[in-house]
């Protein structure tokens, strides 16, 4: 990232969502995207390698934060408290700004059925790199497979809880989600 | 189906599936596959709507099956019960050629991006359908999500050890993952 503009990839995504809204996803160039953020088409390639990845390379950075931080808990951590530290060390992204760019992002994807499919993969990558971080921590793999899905689950519960939340903290919402995800766990696990 | 070319189907698919191995998917045509298969072009259209859905048809007929076996479980069923009863319902079709044509299936899809991210985009309709179903049953929206979860890594895992288990029943393959699961599921959401 180049020390002279400090925050071009935010405002090259504020840019980009702005147009996909206006014009249509389709119907935008990396040439107005950079226009519009006044910046140089050089500076967008720079920081994504097309404009489908302004969408996108948001989840590399949520990956390596669950890497590190299902790599980071306690040895003594159970899954559950290792999702909880894993939704707190992505908590910090989720800010007011970050809020309005997610609706829009939100809304562009619904209405591709490639940029949903792109989405799933993208979720299925995380999933798998959380499942590899819980079986580096001894877990078996279908135990890892469990604990992967479970904290996806409460990952896309706890985004989804907080763009509609009006305005609440992330982190308020992933604790009420996780309490809530451990009482639902209990049923779907339910004994006869 | 008609009555006059009673395996048209999986002639049509096993056509497909040769060719797609042999010359390349994207180089593989409608009119190709309909030759290799003794059929007309007009005869492939009646069963796909392209030569991706010969691919991806079958996932509409797993849904079916998953969503009758989850409505008419017993309502005493556990939501690990009701998951068993929905693998017992699909165990039919995977017989010995069945076996066959899913390793060449499996082969083709991996080369493709666009064809795994459309398999993900089936397995994500797969587990909301069975989400859905899960819901009817009285389960919480974050309860029937996990319960959901865990029919599909059931199903992927059962399917996976199926393919690579050289000549196993899927019921008895599918009996044991779910015997797997239910010790895998209470390791990952144990207690401190």
């Amino acid at each position: 990232m180049s020390r002279w503009e400090p925050d071009a990839r935010r405002r090259l995504e504020r840019a980009s969502l702005e147009l996909f809204v206006e014009r249509g996803y389709d119907n935008t160039t990396v040439a107005e995207i950079a226009e519009r953020a006044g910046l140089t088409k050089r500076t967008f390639f720079r920081h994504f390698a097309d404009k489908r990845e302004v969408l996108f390379g948001g989840q590399e950075i949520l990956r390596r934060l669950f890497t590190d931080a299902i790599a980071g808990a306690p040895s003594s951590a159970t899954p559950l408290e290792t999702i909880a530290a894993a939704l707190a060390a992505v908590a910090p992204i989720f800010d007011r700004e970050r809020l309005e760019l997610a609706l829009r992002r939100q809304a562009i994807i619904a209405a591709h059925t490639d940029l949903k499919e792109r989405e799933l993969l993208k979720a299925a990558t995380l999933t798998a790199t959380m499942a590899d971080g819980f079986r580096s921590r001894g877990l078996s793999d279908l135990a890892a497979g469990v604990a992967a899905e479970l904290g996806q689950l409460a990952f896309r519960t706890a985004f989804s809880r907080w763009v509609s939340a009006d305005g609440r903290e992330f982190s308020d919402v992933a604790t009420e989600t996780l309490a809530d995800l451990k009482t639902a766990a209990e049923l779907a696990t339910a004994q006869p």
